[in-house]
């Protein structure tokens, strides 16, 4: 296996998190990002998208996407089970990956990349240009607000994204919180639910990573 | 279980033709959009976020997002696989799904939600009103020519989009193939390989639910 990383890039934290959290070793690959490695003829042979994280694995097939490479990991080394175990739980760990991936995920990426000077004609990630709209930077920031008061909500009901135990949602929801700053924004003074759930990953091994 | 339905739309049909390729038999309730039955409270304390599809499971558990429904009706009736057996399949079922979802059926919403005079304040699905950002819509339409692009390439070397076996990735890609007419798109005429894959999923029984 082949993992392409970016170290300072928050969509691969959360696949770096995921390898950590299994144990797993993996050969990496950093992709300079910021030297526009991504989108050069070398690596769109690998990822067409021009994104990372990317996993190859050993019989060659590209995986591009998180999800992607967490249920591939998630099958292929199932002993510490990070994407639930009983339907329900594999059910609600997708809900809520998907729920961080939409309404924080996206929303910062919307607030960064159509205001930041430096990201002009790089609204959207990957290898093809798209003009800025800021409009759109403004209503990044309202939905990051929405998705902290869900957060806080759900959190002060449940331990964790998905239930009882640490997964994937959490590992999700935690890279985003973080990465939010880049945006000016983070999880609300109030908000102690989340304060108390952020911390506890944050004093995880993988978060470090 | 009950399944929160909406027989006029396109993510709803996604879980519904997943269901029928299941085989299962799930009590269905008919969501009105419409006639706005997603934003009012009886349908908000199901799913505060205001969307179809949801699954309500035994243990009352509401999975409001299509990949988690797939996920847990995938683990809870093993016997049909909608999302690969192999590791590598598992990986590149959820990978070609999550590629469908974000370069065409979201380049679709943004293209109707930001343009349709009926959905003004409507610019996201749900239960919180954002304001139509015209800019949007035109980069949905470019978006989605992309995506019709990488269709193409990928179909014109497998039989489906995760390998040799039709799967979730297949019916997501499907409906939206099927759903870009909303804004007077759809593949283009000589995407044959693109055309053929349609009309064999347009040909399942699940196709017409």
């Amino acid at each position: 296996m082949i993992f392409y990383d970016c170290s300072t890039a928050p969509s691969p934290r959360r696949a770096r998190m995921f390898i950590a959290e299994k144990g797993i070793e993996v050969e990496t690959q950093q992709v300079d990002l910021r030297g526009d490695a991504h989108r050069q003829p070398d690596f769109l042979t690998i990822n067409p998208h021009g994104t990372v994280p990317v996993l190859v694995t050993d019989d060659g097939t590209a995986l591009t996407e998180n999800i992607a490479i967490a249920g591939f990991l998630e099958a292929a080394f199932p002993e510490t089970p990070l994407m639930g175990v009983t339907p329900e739980e594999k059910g609600r760990v997708l809900m809520w990956n998907a729920i961080c991936e939409f309404h924080a995920g996206m929303a910062i990426a919307e607030a960064l990349r159509n205001s930041t000077p430096a990201l002009k004609g790089r609204a959207l990630p990957g290898a093809v240009n798209y003009e800025q709209i800021p409009a759109l930077a403004e209503r990044g920031i309202l939905r990051l607000g929405r998705f902290f008061d869900t957060l806080e909500e759900r959190l002060s009901k449940s331990a964790y994204l998905a239930g009882d135990s640490f997964s994937m949602a959490d590992i999700t929801g935690f890279v985003f919180c973080d990465f939010a700053r880049i945006v000016k924004q983070g999880i609300p003074e109030g908000n102690t639910a989340s304060h108390a759930w952020f911390d506890t990953i944050k004093a995880r091994p993988s978060a470090s990573f």
